[in-house]
Protein backbone atom coordinates (compact mmCIF):
# COMPACT_ATOMS: atom_id res chain seq x y z
CA UNK A 1 0.00 0.00 0.00
CA UNK A 2 1.43 3.35 -1.01
CA UNK A 3 1.54 6.28 1.78
CA UNK A 4 1.18 8.44 -0.84
CA UNK A 5 -2.11 10.69 -1.41
CA UNK A 6 -3.38 10.66 -5.12
CA UNK A 7 -6.82 12.07 -3.74
CA UNK A 8 -6.11 15.56 -6.29
CA UNK A 9 -5.67 13.36 -9.44
CA UNK A 10 -7.86 12.81 -11.78
CA UNK A 11 -7.23 9.43 -14.37
CA UNK A 12 -9.53 9.73 -17.21
CA UNK A 13 -10.66 6.40 -17.68
CA UNK A 14 -11.80 4.26 -20.70
CA UNK A 15 -13.49 0.94 -19.12
CA UNK A 16 -12.97 -2.36 -20.34
CA UNK A 17 -10.26 -1.14 -23.37
CA UNK A 18 -6.86 -2.34 -23.00
CA UNK A 19 -4.89 0.44 -22.35
CA UNK A 20 -7.14 1.61 -19.19
CA UNK A 21 -7.06 -1.37 -18.29
CA UNK A 22 -3.16 -1.83 -17.89
CA UNK A 23 -2.91 1.02 -16.03
CA UNK A 24 -5.75 0.11 -13.59
CA UNK A 25 -4.20 -3.25 -12.99
CA UNK A 26 -0.76 -1.81 -12.40
CA UNK A 27 -2.69 0.88 -9.87
CA UNK A 28 -4.18 -2.17 -7.98
CA UNK A 29 -1.14 -4.20 -7.67
CA UNK A 30 0.44 -1.38 -6.02
CA UNK A 31 -2.24 -0.82 -3.75
CA UNK A 32 -3.04 2.72 -5.20
CA UNK A 33 -6.18 4.73 -5.41
CA UNK A 34 -6.35 7.78 -7.95
CA UNK A 35 -10.16 9.52 -8.70
CA UNK A 36 -11.42 7.76 -12.08
CA UNK A 37 -13.29 10.03 -14.83
CA UNK A 38 -15.12 7.64 -16.87
CA UNK A 39 -15.21 8.10 -20.56
CA UNK A 40 -17.76 6.37 -22.27
CA UNK A 41 -15.41 5.24 -25.18
CA UNK A 42 -18.01 3.45 -27.72
CA UNK A 43 -19.62 6.66 -27.40
CA UNK A 44 -16.24 8.11 -28.95
CA UNK A 45 -16.16 9.52 -25.54
CA UNK A 46 -12.10 9.72 -26.56
CA UNK A 47 -12.70 12.38 -29.61
CA UNK A 48 -14.35 14.93 -27.17
CA UNK A 49 -13.37 18.24 -25.40
CA UNK A 50 -12.14 16.86 -22.49
CA UNK A 51 -10.41 14.31 -23.63
CA UNK A 52 -8.82 16.28 -26.69
CA UNK A 53 -7.44 19.35 -24.93
CA UNK A 54 -5.65 16.93 -22.46
CA UNK A 55 -4.47 14.90 -25.29
CA UNK A 56 -4.38 16.06 -28.63
CA UNK A 57 -3.77 12.08 -30.04
CA UNK A 58 -7.12 11.50 -28.51
CA UNK A 59 -6.22 7.96 -26.68
CA UNK A 60 -6.96 6.82 -23.10
CA UNK A 61 -6.01 6.81 -20.23
CA UNK A 62 -4.82 10.18 -19.47
CA UNK A 63 -3.52 11.24 -16.06
CA UNK A 64 -4.05 14.80 -14.53
CA UNK A 65 -1.60 16.11 -12.23
CA UNK A 66 -3.71 18.35 -9.40
CA UNK A 67 -1.55 21.40 -10.83
CA UNK A 68 -2.41 20.50 -14.35
CA UNK A 69 0.15 18.72 -15.75
CA UNK A 70 -0.74 15.86 -17.88
CA UNK A 71 0.84 12.45 -18.59
CA UNK A 72 -0.66 10.08 -21.47
CA UNK A 73 0.53 6.65 -22.84
CA UNK A 74 -0.31 3.62 -20.53
CA UNK A 75 3.17 3.26 -19.52
CA UNK A 76 4.34 6.20 -18.67
CA UNK A 77 1.79 6.84 -16.40
CA UNK A 78 2.85 3.41 -14.41
CA UNK A 79 6.44 4.95 -14.71
CA UNK A 80 5.02 7.63 -12.82
CA UNK A 81 3.64 5.66 -10.22
CA UNK A 82 6.33 3.00 -9.83
CA UNK A 83 8.99 6.30 -9.35
CA UNK A 84 6.72 7.53 -6.71
CA UNK A 85 5.59 4.15 -5.20
CA UNK A 86 8.67 1.83 -5.98
CA UNK A 87 6.31 -0.89 -3.48
CA UNK A 88 6.48 -3.44 -5.08
CA UNK A 89 9.01 -2.89 -8.21
CA UNK A 90 6.75 -4.28 -11.25
CA UNK A 91 9.57 -2.38 -13.54
CA UNK A 92 12.04 -4.62 -12.26
CA UNK A 93 14.86 -4.28 -9.28
CA UNK A 94 18.66 -4.12 -10.67
CA UNK A 95 19.98 -2.86 -13.64
CA UNK A 96 19.72 -6.08 -15.70
CA UNK A 97 16.12 -6.84 -14.24
CA UNK A 98 15.16 -3.42 -14.82
CA UNK A 99 16.39 -3.71 -18.84
CA UNK A 100 14.51 -7.52 -18.79
CA UNK A 101 11.61 -6.11 -17.65
CA UNK A 102 11.74 -3.10 -20.40
CA UNK A 103 12.21 -5.65 -22.65
CA UNK A 104 9.67 -8.50 -22.25
CA UNK A 105 7.30 -5.79 -21.59
CA UNK A 106 7.86 -4.21 -25.21
CA UNK A 107 7.97 -7.88 -26.59
CA UNK A 108 4.53 -8.29 -25.39
CA UNK A 109 3.08 -5.12 -26.77
CA UNK A 110 4.63 -4.57 -30.06
CA UNK A 111 4.27 -8.56 -31.01
CA UNK A 112 1.07 -9.42 -29.02
CA UNK A 113 -1.33 -6.28 -27.65
CA UNK A 114 -0.46 -4.18 -30.88
CA UNK A 115 -0.98 -7.55 -33.59
CA UNK A 116 -3.86 -8.38 -32.05
CA UNK A 117 -5.62 -4.90 -31.43
CA UNK A 118 -4.28 -4.48 -35.64
CA UNK A 119 -6.29 -7.66 -36.40
CA UNK A 120 -9.09 -6.32 -34.38
CA UNK A 121 -9.58 -2.79 -35.47
CA UNK A 122 -8.97 -3.85 -39.37
CA UNK A 123 -11.49 -6.60 -39.80
CA UNK A 124 -14.19 -5.91 -36.79
CA UNK A 125 -17.26 -4.17 -37.82
CA UNK A 126 -17.68 -2.40 -34.84
CA UNK A 127 -14.45 -0.58 -35.98
CA UNK A 128 -15.41 1.77 -39.02
CA UNK A 129 -15.41 4.62 -37.24
CA UNK A 130 -12.17 3.94 -35.50
CA UNK A 131 -9.61 2.90 -37.93
CA UNK A 132 -9.60 4.88 -40.92
CA UNK A 133 -9.37 3.12 -43.52
CA UNK A 134 -9.81 -0.26 -42.14
CA UNK A 135 -7.34 -2.50 -44.55
CA UNK A 136 -8.53 -6.10 -43.86
CA UNK A 137 -5.23 -7.53 -45.22
CA UNK A 138 -3.08 -5.71 -42.78
CA UNK A 139 -5.78 -7.14 -40.26
CA UNK A 140 -5.42 -10.66 -41.37
CA UNK A 141 -1.28 -10.05 -41.23
CA UNK A 142 -1.12 -9.87 -37.71
CA UNK A 143 -3.50 -12.93 -37.05
CA UNK A 144 -0.48 -15.17 -37.29
CA UNK A 145 1.86 -13.19 -35.54
CA UNK A 146 0.32 -12.93 -32.64
CA UNK A 147 -0.17 -16.30 -32.53
CA UNK A 148 3.72 -16.85 -33.37
CA UNK A 149 4.48 -14.37 -30.24
CA UNK A 150 2.15 -16.66 -27.91
CA UNK A 151 4.12 -19.91 -29.43
CA UNK A 152 7.53 -18.03 -28.44
CA UNK A 153 6.33 -16.62 -24.68
CA UNK A 154 4.68 -20.56 -24.50
CA UNK A 155 8.51 -21.57 -24.64
CA UNK A 156 9.61 -18.93 -22.28
CA UNK A 157 7.08 -19.54 -20.04
CA UNK A 158 8.34 -23.43 -19.37
CA UNK A 159 11.02 -22.02 -17.55
CA UNK A 160 9.95 -19.37 -15.62
CA UNK A 161 7.04 -18.28 -13.95
CA UNK A 162 6.50 -14.93 -15.09
CA UNK A 163 6.65 -13.21 -18.42
CA UNK A 164 9.71 -11.04 -17.48
CA UNK A 165 11.31 -13.48 -15.14
CA UNK A 166 10.04 -15.22 -11.93
CA UNK A 167 8.59 -11.99 -10.62
CA UNK A 168 5.28 -10.36 -11.35
CA UNK A 169 5.88 -7.30 -13.59
CA UNK A 170 4.27 -4.62 -15.75
CA UNK A 171 4.93 -7.43 -18.56
CA UNK A 172 2.46 -9.62 -17.77
CA UNK A 173 -0.03 -6.83 -17.39
CA UNK A 174 0.36 -6.29 -21.04
CA UNK A 175 0.84 -10.32 -21.91
CA UNK A 176 -2.42 -11.04 -19.73
CA UNK A 177 -4.36 -8.17 -20.91
CA UNK A 178 -3.03 -9.15 -24.60
CA UNK A 179 -4.36 -12.66 -24.30
CA UNK A 180 -7.63 -11.54 -23.29
CA UNK A 181 -7.62 -9.46 -26.24
CA UNK A 182 -7.52 -11.91 -28.52
CA UNK A 183 -11.35 -13.26 -27.82
CA UNK A 184 -12.87 -10.16 -29.90
CA UNK A 185 -10.12 -10.18 -31.85
CA UNK A 186 -11.41 -13.61 -33.10
CA UNK A 187 -7.68 -14.73 -32.75
CA UNK A 188 -7.45 -18.61 -31.14
CA UNK A 189 -4.25 -19.76 -29.26
CA UNK A 190 -4.06 -22.82 -29.77
CA UNK A 191 -4.69 -25.24 -26.37
CA UNK A 192 -1.40 -26.46 -26.71
CA UNK A 193 0.48 -24.11 -24.95
CA UNK A 194 0.46 -25.54 -21.99
CA UNK A 195 2.63 -23.40 -20.32
CA UNK A 196 1.46 -20.18 -21.55
CA UNK A 197 -2.18 -21.35 -20.00
CA UNK A 198 -0.94 -22.16 -16.91
CA UNK A 199 0.93 -18.48 -16.69
CA UNK A 200 -2.73 -17.44 -17.82
CA UNK A 201 -4.62 -18.81 -15.29
CA UNK A 202 -2.34 -18.26 -12.48
CA UNK A 203 -2.24 -14.15 -13.46
CA UNK A 204 -6.37 -14.34 -14.03
CA UNK A 205 -6.46 -15.19 -10.02
CA UNK A 206 -4.68 -12.38 -9.17
CA UNK A 207 -7.47 -9.37 -7.35
CA UNK A 208 -5.79 -6.77 -9.89
CA UNK A 209 -7.15 -8.97 -13.03
CA UNK A 210 -10.60 -7.55 -12.02
CA UNK A 211 -9.48 -3.69 -11.48
CA UNK B 1 32.64 9.45 -19.39
CA UNK B 2 31.50 6.39 -18.24
CA UNK B 3 33.95 5.10 -15.32
CA UNK B 4 32.34 1.39 -16.69
CA UNK B 5 34.48 -0.92 -18.63
CA UNK B 6 32.38 -2.37 -21.60
CA UNK B 7 35.17 -4.42 -23.53
CA UNK B 8 33.40 -8.11 -22.71
CA UNK B 9 30.19 -7.07 -24.01
CA UNK B 10 29.14 -7.33 -27.27
CA UNK B 11 26.85 -5.07 -29.38
CA UNK B 12 25.59 -6.99 -32.48
CA UNK B 13 24.82 -3.94 -34.64
CA UNK B 14 22.96 -3.26 -37.95
CA UNK B 15 24.35 -0.24 -39.44
CA UNK B 16 22.26 2.68 -41.01
CA UNK B 17 18.73 0.85 -40.26
CA UNK B 18 16.72 3.04 -37.10
CA UNK B 19 17.29 0.84 -34.13
CA UNK B 20 20.70 0.22 -33.95
CA UNK B 21 21.37 4.06 -34.78
CA UNK B 22 19.63 4.42 -31.91
CA UNK B 23 20.98 2.46 -29.54
CA UNK B 24 24.50 3.79 -30.51
CA UNK B 25 23.60 7.65 -30.70
CA UNK B 26 22.21 6.46 -27.15
CA UNK B 27 26.18 5.12 -26.42
CA UNK B 28 27.54 8.66 -27.91
CA UNK B 29 25.45 10.64 -25.86
CA UNK B 30 26.61 8.72 -22.61
CA UNK B 31 29.88 8.31 -23.49
CA UNK B 32 30.21 4.70 -23.65
CA UNK B 33 32.13 2.70 -26.02
CA UNK B 34 31.02 -0.87 -26.19
CA UNK B 35 32.24 -3.45 -28.99
CA UNK B 36 30.35 -3.84 -32.11
CA UNK B 37 30.05 -6.93 -34.32
CA UNK B 38 28.46 -5.74 -37.68
CA UNK B 39 25.98 -8.00 -38.99
CA UNK B 40 24.91 -7.01 -42.90
CA UNK B 41 20.97 -6.60 -42.74
CA UNK B 42 21.06 -5.83 -46.66
CA UNK B 43 22.06 -9.41 -46.89
CA UNK B 44 19.62 -10.60 -44.28
CA UNK B 45 22.38 -11.36 -41.63
CA UNK B 46 20.09 -10.90 -38.95
CA UNK B 47 18.15 -13.81 -39.81
CA UNK B 48 21.21 -15.92 -39.65
CA UNK B 49 22.36 -18.42 -37.35
CA UNK B 50 24.43 -15.81 -34.87
CA UNK B 51 21.22 -13.09 -34.38
CA UNK B 52 18.72 -16.06 -34.37
CA UNK B 53 20.52 -18.11 -31.68
CA UNK B 54 20.39 -14.52 -29.68
CA UNK B 55 17.19 -12.81 -30.28
CA UNK B 56 14.77 -15.07 -31.82
CA UNK B 57 12.31 -12.11 -33.44
CA UNK B 58 15.41 -11.56 -35.38
CA UNK B 59 16.23 -8.05 -34.93
CA UNK B 60 18.45 -5.86 -34.26
CA UNK B 61 20.43 -4.83 -31.94
CA UNK B 62 21.58 -7.32 -29.49
CA UNK B 63 23.51 -6.87 -26.63
CA UNK B 64 25.59 -9.59 -25.14
CA UNK B 65 27.17 -9.54 -21.77
CA UNK B 66 29.92 -10.99 -20.61
CA UNK B 67 28.00 -13.73 -18.62
CA UNK B 68 26.16 -14.71 -21.84
CA UNK B 69 23.02 -12.99 -20.69
CA UNK B 70 21.18 -11.58 -23.48
CA UNK B 71 19.00 -7.87 -23.92
CA UNK B 72 16.97 -6.95 -27.20
CA UNK B 73 14.89 -3.77 -27.46
CA UNK B 74 16.67 -1.03 -28.61
CA UNK B 75 15.07 1.06 -25.56
CA UNK B 76 15.65 -1.74 -23.13
CA UNK B 77 19.18 -1.20 -24.15
CA UNK B 78 19.22 2.06 -23.15
CA UNK B 79 18.02 1.51 -20.13
CA UNK B 80 20.34 -0.61 -18.91
CA UNK B 81 23.34 1.70 -20.17
CA UNK B 82 21.04 4.46 -18.46
CA UNK B 83 20.98 2.21 -15.06
CA UNK B 84 24.88 1.94 -14.93
CA UNK B 85 25.45 5.21 -16.32
CA UNK B 86 23.30 7.69 -15.25
CA UNK B 87 25.05 10.75 -16.14
CA UNK B 88 24.30 12.99 -17.61
CA UNK B 89 20.24 11.14 -17.46
CA UNK B 90 18.61 10.30 -21.00
CA UNK B 91 15.23 9.12 -19.72
CA UNK B 92 14.63 12.18 -17.04
CA UNK B 93 15.28 12.95 -13.72
CA UNK B 94 12.53 13.15 -11.20
CA UNK B 95 9.02 11.10 -11.38
CA UNK B 96 7.11 13.43 -13.04
CA UNK B 97 10.52 14.04 -15.64
CA UNK B 98 11.41 10.04 -16.24
CA UNK B 99 7.56 10.11 -17.33
CA UNK B 100 7.26 12.71 -19.29
CA UNK B 101 10.31 11.35 -21.12
CA UNK B 102 8.40 8.03 -21.54
CA UNK B 103 5.78 9.58 -22.54
CA UNK B 104 7.53 11.65 -25.52
CA UNK B 105 9.63 8.73 -26.38
CA UNK B 106 6.30 6.24 -27.08
CA UNK B 107 4.99 8.99 -28.81
CA UNK B 108 7.17 9.66 -30.85
CA UNK B 109 8.46 5.76 -31.71
CA UNK B 110 4.41 4.92 -32.09
CA UNK B 111 3.00 8.03 -34.43
CA UNK B 112 6.23 9.03 -36.15
CA UNK B 113 9.28 6.00 -36.14
CA UNK B 114 6.79 3.09 -36.17
CA UNK B 115 4.54 5.36 -39.08
CA UNK B 116 7.45 6.14 -41.26
CA UNK B 117 9.00 2.37 -40.84
CA UNK B 118 5.38 0.88 -42.01
CA UNK B 119 5.25 3.31 -45.04
CA UNK B 120 8.48 2.18 -45.74
CA UNK B 121 8.59 -1.51 -44.99
CA UNK B 122 5.03 -1.67 -47.03
CA UNK B 123 5.47 0.28 -49.94
CA UNK B 124 9.14 0.31 -51.09
CA UNK B 125 10.43 -2.32 -53.45
CA UNK B 126 13.63 -3.28 -51.36
CA UNK B 127 10.97 -4.37 -48.27
CA UNK B 128 9.68 -7.23 -50.44
CA UNK B 129 11.15 -9.94 -48.92
CA UNK B 130 11.62 -7.95 -45.07
CA UNK B 131 7.79 -7.61 -44.85
CA UNK B 132 5.51 -10.27 -45.63
CA UNK B 133 2.76 -9.53 -47.33
CA UNK B 134 3.55 -6.14 -47.99
CA UNK B 135 -0.13 -4.24 -47.55
CA UNK B 136 0.30 -0.99 -49.72
CA UNK B 137 -2.36 0.50 -48.54
CA UNK B 138 -1.40 0.02 -44.69
CA UNK B 139 1.42 1.89 -46.10
CA UNK B 140 -0.10 4.57 -47.79
CA UNK B 141 -2.43 5.14 -44.31
CA UNK B 142 0.24 5.93 -42.53
CA UNK B 143 1.83 8.48 -44.66
CA UNK B 144 -0.67 11.12 -43.43
CA UNK B 145 -0.26 9.59 -39.59
CA UNK B 146 3.68 10.54 -39.66
CA UNK B 147 2.97 13.98 -41.45
CA UNK B 148 0.47 14.70 -38.50
CA UNK B 149 2.78 13.61 -35.56
CA UNK B 150 5.39 16.28 -37.15
CA UNK B 151 2.60 18.99 -37.30
CA UNK B 152 2.02 18.41 -33.48
CA UNK B 153 5.63 18.25 -32.30
CA UNK B 154 6.38 21.34 -34.35
CA UNK B 155 3.70 22.94 -32.17
CA UNK B 156 5.78 21.55 -28.97
CA UNK B 157 8.65 22.65 -29.92
CA UNK B 158 7.49 25.99 -30.34
CA UNK B 159 7.89 26.17 -26.47
CA UNK B 160 10.41 24.45 -25.49
CA UNK B 161 14.18 23.03 -26.80
CA UNK B 162 14.05 19.05 -27.41
CA UNK B 163 10.66 17.38 -27.45
CA UNK B 164 10.58 16.16 -23.91
CA UNK B 165 11.20 19.39 -22.13
CA UNK B 166 14.29 21.81 -22.11
CA UNK B 167 17.40 19.07 -21.82
CA UNK B 168 17.62 16.17 -24.89
CA UNK B 169 16.85 12.98 -24.33
CA UNK B 170 16.43 9.52 -25.39
CA UNK B 171 13.02 11.17 -27.08
CA UNK B 172 14.67 13.21 -29.83
CA UNK B 173 17.01 10.28 -30.58
CA UNK B 174 13.83 8.36 -31.62
CA UNK B 175 12.10 11.64 -33.06
CA UNK B 176 15.41 12.43 -35.02
CA UNK B 177 16.01 8.92 -36.83
CA UNK B 178 12.54 9.08 -37.75
CA UNK B 179 12.98 12.05 -39.24
CA UNK B 180 15.89 11.02 -41.03
CA UNK B 181 13.92 7.93 -41.93
CA UNK B 182 11.23 10.19 -43.81
CA UNK B 183 13.62 10.55 -47.15
CA UNK B 184 13.45 6.48 -47.77
CA UNK B 185 10.35 6.27 -47.03
CA UNK B 186 9.07 8.97 -49.49
CA UNK B 187 7.26 11.20 -46.60
CA UNK B 188 7.99 15.21 -47.41
CA UNK B 189 7.49 17.03 -43.96
CA UNK B 190 6.54 20.22 -45.09
CA UNK B 191 8.85 23.14 -45.56
CA UNK B 192 6.34 25.13 -42.85
CA UNK B 193 7.22 23.03 -39.61
CA UNK B 194 9.49 25.99 -38.57
CA UNK B 195 10.04 24.79 -35.37
CA UNK B 196 10.76 21.09 -35.93
CA UNK B 197 13.20 21.89 -38.69
CA UNK B 198 14.80 24.67 -35.78
CA UNK B 199 15.00 21.51 -33.52
CA UNK B 200 16.08 19.35 -36.08
CA UNK B 201 19.21 21.09 -37.46
CA UNK B 202 20.28 21.62 -33.57
CA UNK B 203 19.96 17.48 -32.57
CA UNK B 204 21.56 17.21 -36.15
CA UNK B 205 24.58 19.13 -34.90
CA UNK B 206 25.33 16.91 -32.10
CA UNK B 207 28.57 14.66 -32.29
CA UNK B 208 26.18 11.64 -31.53
CA UNK B 209 24.17 12.33 -34.63
CA UNK B 210 26.98 10.56 -36.07
CA UNK B 211 27.36 7.52 -33.85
Amino acid sequence: MSAHDFSGFKLFDGGRAPNPRRVRMFLSEKGISVPLVPVDMEALGHRGEEVTARNPLQRLPVLELPDGRVLTESIAICRYFEALCPEPPLFGGDAFEQAAVEMWQRRAELNFLFTVAQAFRHLHPAMREWEVPQVADWGEANKPRAIAFAELLDGELANRRFVAGDTFSVADITAVIAADFCKPARIRIPEEFAHLRRWYDEVRERPSYRA
